[in-house]
C-alpha cells in the first residue's frame, strides 16, 4: 500500500516547460485587444502623423520671421488666413512675415516650420498680430511622420498590447491585429464525494470547490477555462472525459484530485493510459503540492493537481501558470508581484523542500518596510488562503526562517 | 485672445473625488465574480467542511488506542470497515482498538478522532493493521466547521474577490454574489479634423486614436467603456451627445480634446452648460495634463482631458483611475505598481508643478534596482509611450533630478 514519489525542485520541474511551445495565433478586431500577445511585428503601413501638425493653438509662421523678437519688440506679422480644423493646410503658403492663424491639429500652410503660441501674441487688428517670442525651426509642430514613419516596425511579435500600443494601432487605420490564441483549459474535478455548488448535500458528500477556483485562476491568466464538471472516481469515466477534453481541443487539462499514492489515485493511471501520452513528472518537492503530475500529449500539458483547494492553488501559482504563460507567448514565469518582507515571527521548515507559507502582508507606516505574518492552517482549509495576501518562500536548503528574517513573498494578483 | 487656468495640484484634485460615491450594486452568478467587489458582508449559511473530514489516506482511528505505538511496538487494530468516498462515515462506530479504512476528504467514523497515515502502517491481513506512530486527537483531520462555521461571515464587504474566495462561495452552495456594479463610462473624441480608425484620410484629418485609447484604460481598470464616436467641434452638437450619455446613464463621461484655452474650447461651455452641473476644477500643475477639466452633476463625474493622446493617458492613470477605483468601491488610489528607480540621466524639471516623465525601466543583474531613462518627445506623440514601462515622478518643490538620483515610478499595468 506504500508508494514513493520521484520528486523534482520546482525550477526542474518548471525546465520541463521547455518541451511546451507557445500556441497558435488569431486576428481579432483592436477592441477586443487589450493585454494580448501579437503574434507578429506590426509596421505603419502609413506616416503617423500624417501631415505637419501644430501641437499649440496659435500663429503658424516661418520660424526665421520670429527671430530676435521680445516683448518690447515685437515681430510684426500679416494674418493671411486661418487653417480651419480638419482643412488642409496646404491651401495656404507664407510669405515672408505673414502668419496664419492656427488650432491644436490643425495642418501646417505651406512654407511654415514653427507655431506662436497664444500666450505669447497680441492682435493689433484683425489682419495683424505682434508676436513677443521666437520659436525655433520646428517649434510646437509635429511633423508628418515624426511619430512613424511609413514601413517602420511600430510593434514587434511578443509584445503585451497596453491602451497606448491600441491607440497608435488606431492612429495608423489598423484595426485588426494577429494575437497569440487564449490557451483553453480544460478543468475535471474527481471525487465521489463532490456535488455541484447548486445542488443540496447528502451525507458524506461536500461541494465542488476546486472546479470555481481553478476556472477563476485560469481567466485570471487571460486563459479560458472550460470546466468539465465532476467526474466519479472512475478509471473509464476519467479516461472518457479526459478524451474528451483533448477533442475540445484543451490546449491544457486540470485534473483535480487523486493524484497521491493512494487507492483512488486514477489519475496516473488515467494519463498514462491515453494514448501517446507521455508522464514528465510525478512530485515536486514543494510544500503543499507534493502529489502534482504532469503529462504531455503533443504540445497539450495535462496535470494532476493536488485535491486539496489550498495546495491545488499553490500548484497552479508557482507550476501551472508560468506554463499557461509561456503557452500564451508570455514569460514563462509566474508573472507575480514579489516584495521583500521582514517575518514578524519564527516560520519552521523542513531541508530539502520549498515550503510556500500563506501569508498576510503589513507596510510599516514609512511605507517602505512589508511585514509578513503566516497564516497557519491546514493544506485543505480555504480560511488561510481567504485572509492571505500572498505566500512566503522558503528554499529548499533553509531549515526555516528566525523572526525579523527577510524572505521573499509573491503577492496574489 | 489669452487665458489662465485656476490650477489645483493633483492632490487637491483628488481630493475632489470625496464629493462622489460608489456606485450601486447588483447580483451576479459567481462565475463572473473574479475581480468584483463585495457590496455587502457574506456569512456561511451551513459549516464548511459539513463534517469532520481526514485529510490523509489511511486509517481512521481513536487517538488514545495509538498513543506509545512505535515501529518497534505497533499498536494492533482490528479493522471493522471502510469509508467509502461520498458515503456517510456515520454508519461506523469505533470501539475500542477498531479502525477504519477512509480515504482523503472522507468522512470519519462515530468516535474517531484522528486518522493514521498509511505509510505509517502495515497490513497484517484483511482485518487487522500495525500502527507504527501515534496520533494526536484532531490530527490529519478537518473538524465540521472547522474552515468556516454557520453564521460566521466569510467574506466582508469592500473585499475584492480572488481566486480562493470564490472557491470558498462555491463551496459554502453560495452561487451569487452581491458586488459593486461595473462603473460605466461615456466616451466622446471631439474634433473636426478626427475620423474613425477605418475610414480612409483626406487632406487635413487624422484617425481617432483617443477613443479606442481611452476605452481601452476604462477597460483595464474593471470598468465599462462606451464609446460614442467623433463628435464635431460644434456647441449644439456637444451638448446633445453629452446629454445622451447621460441619459445612458454612464457613471463618468470622459470628453477629450477641447479643454485648453483657445478658440476651440467648448468642452469648458458645454458642462457649464448642462444643467445642475458644478465645474468643479479647470486645470491640474501636472505635466502633461493641465488642461484638464472635472465637473459634477449628481453622482456623475464628467472629464474635459486634453486633446494629446499622451496627455490624456497620463491624466487618465493620475486622475481619472481613482475616482473609478472609488466609484468601484475600491481605493480611491492610482492602483498603479510604483517602484524606486536610479536616474541614468538628468531630468530637468520646472517648480510649482508636477512632472510625469515617460521612462523604460532596466533591472541591475541583482535584481534589485531599478534604473529609470526618460523617453523624450513631444507630448501629442505616441511613440515614447509606446516605449515607455511607466512615468517618473518629479515633485512640485523640485527643480529637476541629477543623474544617479532616486525616484518614483508608477508602472503601466
Amino acid at each position: 500500500m506504500k508508494g514513493f514519489f520521484q520528486l523534482l525542485s520546482s525550477s526542474d520541474f518548471r525546465d520541463l516547460f521547455e518541451q511546451f511551445q507557445t500556441i497558435g495565433s488569431e486576428r481579432i478586431p483592436l477592441k477586443d485587444g487589450l493585454g494580448r500577445i501579437l503574434a507578429e511585428d506590426i509596421s505603419a503601413p502609413e506616416f503617423l502623423p500624417p501631415f505637419s501638425r501644430s501641437t499649440m493653438d496659435g500663429f503658424a509662421v516661418r520660424a526665421k520671421d520670429t527671430f530676435g523678437c521680445s516683448d518690447s519688440e515685437p515681430a510684426l506679422l500679416k494674418i493671411v488666413g486661418e487653417i480651419a480644423m480638419g482643412k488642409s493646410g496646404q491651401e495656404i503658403s507664407l510669405k515672408t512675415s505673414q502668419t496664419a492663424t492656427i488650432w491644436t491639429g490643425g495642418e501646417l500652410p505651406l512654407k511654415s516650420d514653427g507655431v506662436v503660441m497664444v500666450e505669447y501674441t497680441h492682435l493689433l487688428d484683425n489682419d495683424t498680430v505682434e508676436i513677443f517670442r521666437p520659436v525655433a525651426p520646428g517649434e510646437n509642430v509635429i511633423k508628418a511622420g515624426e511619430d512613424f514613419a511609413e514601413n517602420s516596425v511600430v510593434l514587434r511579435k511578443g509584445q503585451r498590447l497596453r491602451p497606448q500600443d491600441l491607440g497608435v494601432l488606431a492612429g495608423l487605420g489598423i484595426t485588426e491585429a494577429t494575437v497569440v490564441k487564449q490557451p483553453v483549459v480544460a478543468i475535471i474535478s474527481t471525487g465521489d464525494e463532490l456535488v455541484e455548488p447548486d445542488q443540496p448535500l447528502s451525507p458524506g458528500k461536500i461541494r465542488d470547490i476546486n472546479s470555481t477556483t481553478l476556472a477563476a485562476l485560469v481567466h485570471e491568466c487571460g486563459c479560458i477555462p472550460i470546466t468539465m464538471g465532476i467526474i466519479k472516481d472512475d478509471l473509464d469515466i476519467m479516461q472518457r472525459e479526459c478524451q474528451k477534453a483533448l477533442e475540445i481541443p484543451a490546449d491544457m487539462l486540470l485534473l483535480s484530485g487523486g493524484s497521491s499514492v493512494g487507492k483512488r489515485d486514477f489519475t496516473l493511471k488515467v494519463l498514462e493510459e491515453i494514448e501517446n501520452t507521455k508522464i514528465l513528472a510525478h512530485g515536486v518537492s514543494i510544500k503543499p503540492g507534493k502529489p502534482t503530475i504532469l503529462a504531455k500529449k503533443g504540445n497539450t500539458s495535462l496535470f494532476g493537481l493536488p485535491g486539496h483547494v489550498g495546495s491545488a492553488i499553490v500548484v497552479f501559482y508557482l507550476l501551472v501558470r508560468p506554463l499557461l504563460r509561456k503557452l500564451s507567448g508570455k514569460e514563462c514565469s509566474t508573472g507575480l508581484q514579489t516584495i521583500t518582507a521582514i517575518t514578524t515571527e519564527q516560520i519552521p521548515s523542513t531541508i530539502g523542500r520549498e515550503d510556500y507559507v500563506r501569508v498576510t502582508i503589513a507596510q510599516d507606516n514609512d511605507q517602505s518596510t512589508y511585514r509578513a505574518t503566516p497564516v497557519y492552517g491546514k493544506s485543505g482549509l480555504l480560511n488561510p488562503l481567504v485572509r492571505a495576501a500572498g505566500l512566503l518562500v522558503i528554499g529548499r536548503d533553509v531549515e526555516g526562517l528566525d523572526k525579523d528574517e527577510q524572505a521573499e513573498v509573491l503577492l496574489f494578483p
